[in-house]
């Protein structure tokens, strides 16, 4: 079985990059269908454990706060009780044996045991700023300084959230094999160089 | 013309990886070469070249030296001409027109206008320091806590040096294009997959 994960920074492109990797390598691809799994598993509303999982301010929190969420506090438990499930669904979805391709929700350290070639991406600010202004819809208005801002607190969420299920080192260079820089670059054109990369890797992984 | 240039950490075994590379792919390799092309035309000693580039002691210079010399101070102005020559002994094989490979020496910087693909190689200290302990000779009796000093030494400079050059951005992973991390992996088995990424890259280069 042969398993990439990709982590990414916010305007990386890393989420399209992930799609189409799995479509170069005719891979499965989990994303959303993660968060479905466990709304259904435990009988919540789809959309609140994609919001607790996704886009969670803990970085408003006073520090202090966020120093006992790390040894689990009761206030967090709720957090917590929702990672444990999307690392039960992410390992049951690993259990089916089939080749995938899996985005963000920490399967980098969840998957390092089935030997998954775990993936960064990552960008320049001024290039992440300008995929997330594309991106945004005509009436969002969203200006340069707001895309930087939420940039910048949504990573610093996914930095978080990595410490409490590793040690730290979310975008760290030796916390992957490989880290991907797309400033400048269309995604479309860089998914055959990281395709053929993958595929040696697996031909020649121990 | 394809470029590639490797930058790395000491002990990430990016030098092999460069020459590897280099070999399957059937391009040319440079990397003492050229030490040799600029003492000639100074008319130095070898090395006296080679120490005042590679193991020079700016780390141990009070940080109001080091400052002066981001702005050039006369002191420092020897290394600052070597500096020069051996960017230009880099361009000069550049107009050569050949693919190649070249390791360190800021290359990434100097070659960037003509479109090289830039490659940053990195392990986990653990692993960098298994490699160093490895090589070193039998008689050295290099100890686990020196071993880690020369790293942690060496990098510190390549730093510095990249500083002169650029504006920082040694190790960052947006200053490359690709970051790959050895830890735990033989370099000859890593190659294989570099080297489908960097024909992929080139052939879908702009």
């Amino acid at each position: 079985m042969k398993i990439i994960t990709i982590s990414r920074e916010v305007g990386s492109g890393g989420r399209e990059l992930g799609k189409r990797l799995a479509d170069a390598l005719n891979f499965d691809y989990y994303d959303r269908e993660i968060i479905e799994e466990i709304a259904k598993n435990k009988g919540l509303d789809e959309n609140y454990v994609a919001s607790e999982l996704e886009n969670n301010d803990w970085q408003h929190a006073p520090l202090h706060f966020r120093c006992s969420f790390l040894g689990v506090s009761s206030l967090a438990s709720a957090h917590v009780d929702l990672l444990l499930e999307q690392r039960k669904v992410i390992e049951a979805i690993a259990e089916r044996g089939r080749d995938f391709v899996i985005v963000g929700r920490n399967s980098d350290i969840i998957l390092k045991k089935y030997g998954s070639l775990n993936i960064f991406v990552c960008a320049t600010m001024e290039s992440k700023i300008k995929r997330c202004m594309a991106r945004a819809r005509e009436d969002e208005k969203l200006t340069e300084k707001q895309a930087e801002r939420q940039i910048k607190s949504i990573d610093k969420n996914r930095a978080l959230t990595h410490e409490i299920v590793a040690e730290g080192g979310w975008g760290n260079r030796t916390s992957y094999h490989l880290t991907i820089n797309t400033s400048d670059r269309e995604i479309k054109e860089i998914v055959p160089s990281v395709a053929a990369f993958a595929s040696e890797w697996f031909n020649h992984a121990k």
